[in-house]
């Protein structure tokens, strides 16, 4: 016996979501099914509207109803930093944490010479665009750390040479709140190779 | 910062389906932000189709689109027994488990004397007509074994005593507490043929 095509439809649908198996789709659709009509035109209208109504911000790339984003019009920031991610949950993650006051520039991916996606895959001429039109003193460039991560911080680097513009990065080091003994090795090497001076001896240099 | 109004809503309606926290609902609608137009407009479509198109099948109580459903108007089916479930979902775990080609009779819940749920709750009423009407000769009752199970078990015999009709339950070898949508189909399809009798009407055959 099957569904009927209706319920399929909507199993199929659902399994299209990221981290749903076939055993929680068909769940939801039961619970679809089984719920009133006005939730269930309250979501489907809640998934059409995210399209009709989030464009990305033409500046910094994150998504919004408004163009410039809440972030980029905000008077109160700090126009002369932007900090670059891969994606706006990374940026999502930075305003989160709560210590940065600057302007952002999500990339919307990486580049990945394996994958075969080049530097038109990301954002990356708007970044010079922005870097060329506006005030900016310093990009931290925040992509993970990994091997696409990386290829796409140093070509970033590599195209932002021309503007005398300062380029940093996070800190890569041991985590807050980890155990050394669970650590793994790249991260203490690279931790014990970048060690901060601490104490009298700082002023030296 | 918050996000745009419009994806606040379709986290939060994500997050009503069954076993969505919010990080999936996060995910989920990232996901749908993502994508292109045309896959949230089916999976919008999907969604209020289910509800346009489904209703209760009038004679078994299963999800369908004609009524009566592909079941009960199947001609190969043996019309003479009927099979009780507390839910679709149940009776879709017998249909998958394949052993039995019978009828069903979907009851939508369970009496839960505790929860203050009566027969009313349930589609008792309907079974009985059924009873009345057709040529049944024998009911399995297969509700989960729990104790809102075995409430209602023991209420649907009651009310068919009046019926000669043989009363059956499937065969001890379902776990207790188990779930029988999760249950495998051998487990199943084995507990469903060596079904024993109940109830007093079963020297009558």
């Amino acid at each position: 016996m099957e569904y009927p095509k209706p319920i399929t439809r909507l199993i199929e649908a659902f399994r299209k979501l990221p981290g749903i198996g076939p055993r929680s789709a068909q769940r939801m659709a039961w619970h679809v099914l089984e719920g009133n009509y006005d939730a269930a035109v309250e979501l489907a209208r809640a998934v059409v509207g995210v399209k009709k109504s989030i464009n990305r911000c033409s500046l910094c790339g994150y998504y919004t109803e408004n163009d410039p984003c809440s972030v980029c019009s905000d008077v109160s920031r700090d126009k002369s930093m932007i900090c670059v991610v891969e994606s706006a949950e990374d940026m999502l993650a930075i305003e989160r944490a709560g210590g940065y006051g600057g302007l952002y520039h999500v990339l919307g991916g990486t580049i990945s010479p394996t994958a075969g996606r080049g530097p038109d895959a990301i954002r990356a001429q708007e970044l010079a665009d922005r870097v060329r039109g506006g005030n900016i003193q310093e990009i931290i460039i925040a992509t993970n750390p990994t091997i696409e991560g990386e290829a796409t911080t140093l070509y970033l680097v590599e195209m932002l040479q021309p503007f005398s513009v300062r380029i940093t990065r996070p800190a890569h080091g041991i985590p807050m709140g980890a155990d050394l003994d669970f650590l793994d090795g790249d991260t203490l090497t690279r931790a014990m190779k970048s060690r901060a001076e601490m104490g009298h001896n700082q002023t030296k240099k």
